[in-house]
């Protein structure tokens, strides 16, 4: 068995983390040749001195200067494309992973991809250029891997995708009182452990409604055969259904790792003790239940825009990730979201067939929209 | 697309006529060549009648004689191994499917597997004749077809496969309580609609361990690594569990024809309008809970069996064949079956690795002592 050598993009956030526990976890199957991370210098400082990475990038600029001057500096697109690189883990998070996921597509690069607004804005772009060129797409987001790996041997198309959602922290919550949740309140997950971004789009279920965009792209499913179904305890993470009328499920508990792993040794399955496994005396009851689309107007603006597709994918994700990081700082409240992005989503003039430009313009003009309306 | 030759062997019975009512509803992919049925003289006339089969074969004397003087009677093991044969269907009920079914396999045959005595008894017979002769075995009891659908794509072995057992219609019953039940109600099953005598070893339990034996040769994965599960509602079919702690389970209403479908169109998946499928608006509630062994002993008397191997499951077969005919006659109390059963195999011993001469008769000997033991 070869050892696979890895770019880890994103590495000093959550599911880049959590990427390096599996590599920790498996010793001798994979080098980290290539490390790349945000502002937390030291962090990336501390992941390059364990994992002794070819090639190095980081945003500090105090830390980059220090990687060119050790010769390790290389540009995060380069790193992307670099054929020494085996399989790329973009773990990036929001709009910064369009640009490293296209490259690394566009150099026929297997990609294990945990960041969902590339696929969002620009699902259609990757995935012609990956089939051009030889890339693959191996989905690392928990819902798709299990989709993926329901699919695993099978030769027809899914009639329909059945996407799951925990519900987030606000499932039970009022209308009304959703109004007045803090940052603190939407970051504590019921089941996932993730960062703060997607956590947000949790509690908002835009993160649903971005999946189910991503699904469109990834499994050639239109949009009207994908649909949500709430799953609190975050055990199935979906399910595909066949022309025959069976149906697959994936389950586990709610551990990144798990779909991180199977991305990075596909084909094979391996054994990790660390992993934590379903106790079969303890399973007592899934529950499902509608999503609320009046609670989480997200989750329908999002389809929407899915539905419409061009350039209206990019706004609702370069919108959203402005108005959650605006939540975040306290300076929004949570309903200002929604409300927000479906101000910016009428206003909207797409491009109906956008190259990489104009999804950058899109996306570029809903921020700056973001802007003038919460200044 | 070619037309597959279908043998149906049992085709009077309540798999052989669903397995019918599939091939009515996909006209143009089937040609039925062969019947064989039971003492039903008049529905395997009007069978034979609608499908205008080659070969027919009816243990009913009167209209076998007519079959030969027509020229179409063949015997029912010549065709289980017919060369003009695609598939053979072996929907037979009980020990009577052992003796096709290695018919079958030794000519190399690809078999749709319902009956599932002739795995229980003759396991390693089975699937190494099969093996030896290109034979090909797939399965349709619903575990097992669910089991097969997850194992799909995959490389590896699972570590675990949960069957699921809707728990019968005594699930909530005293263990006293379960000593006066009757026939008609052991034949309300709350799920599933099947044959009589399959429908009282679900009551018993005993089906759900005569699968573990089954799963465990079909599979090749050892009985301590199959555990059951009761889920009343009979919608998760069952599950597998891989090495890396992700779970595959297959779902989809209680309705024989899927599984049956499913081993006929195999490798393809096919569209069937009749086919009910699951409502993802009114999916509420997915329940799980432990078997009660002490209330439903012919669980832990089938586990033991298996573990033992050699002729114990043919005498665990061969006796509880005969002890569900006698409480179908009312000449036995419910409480009856399990316990005959536990002396029997007390009193057994057993051939360590048994040729079919050995399996036979171990059957037999295990039929002459449920006589001695209730005349």
């Amino acid at each position: 068995m070869a050892i696979l050598r890895l770019a880890v993009l994103g590495s000093t956030g959550s599911i880049g983390q959590q990427t390096l526990d599996v590599v920790r976890a498996l010793p001798g199957q994979f080098k980290v040749a290539a490390l790349a991370g945000g502002t937390n210098a030291d962090l990336l400082a501390r992941q390059t001195k364990e994992f002794d990475p070819e090639f190095v990038f980081s945003k500090d600029p105090e830390f980059a200067r220090r990687l060119v001057a050790d010769g390790r500096f290389l540009d995060i697109l380069k790193m992307a494309a670099h054929p020494g690189i085996d399989r790329v883990v973009i773990a990036t998070s929001g709009m910064a992973g369009l640009e490293p996921t296209l490259a690394a597509v566009k150099a026929g690069k297997t990609i294990c991809l945990a960041n969902k607004e590339a696929v969002v804005c620009a699902g259609k772009l990757i995935t012609a250029e990956a089939k051009k060129n030889g890339g693959r797409i191996l989905p690392v987001d928990s819902e798709h891997s299990a989709i993926w790996q329901c699919l695993r041997g099978e030769r027809q198309k899914p009639v329909r995708i059945i996407l799951t959602a925990s519900g987030g922290p606000f499932r039970a919550l009022s209308k009304t009182k959703l109004d007045n949740v803090t940052p603190e309140q939407a970051l504590a997950h019921p089941s996932w452990e993730m960062g703060p971004k997607v956590t947000v789009d949790s509690a908002t279920l835009m993160n649903k409604g971005l999946e189910i965009i991503e699904a469109r792209w990834l499994f050639g499913v239109s949009i009207k055969n994908i649909r949500v179904i709430v799953h609190p305890r975050s055990i199935v993470h979906s399910l595909v259904e066949f022309g025959d009328g069976s149906v697959k499920a994936q389950l586990s508990l709610p551990d990144m790792r798990l779909p991180i792993q199977y991305a990075l040794t596909y084909p094979r399955r391996q054994a990790n003790p660390e992993l934590p496994k379903i106790d079969w005396d303890g399973l007592s009851s899934l529950d499902f239940e509608p999503p609320d689309y009046d609670k989480f107007p997200c989750l329908k603006l999002a389809t929407w825009a899915g539905l419409k597709g061009g350039t209206y994918p990019a706004v609702l994700c370069a919108a959203d990730e402005e108005l959650v990081n605006l939540f975040l700082a306290k300076k929004l409240k949570f309903s200002d979201i929604a409300r927000n992005i479906e101000t910016i989503l009428r206003k909207h003039r797409a491009v109906t067939r956008p190259d990489l430009e104009d999804i950058m313009a899109a996306s570029a003009w809903a921020k700056n929209e973001v802007k003038k309306l919460t200044e």
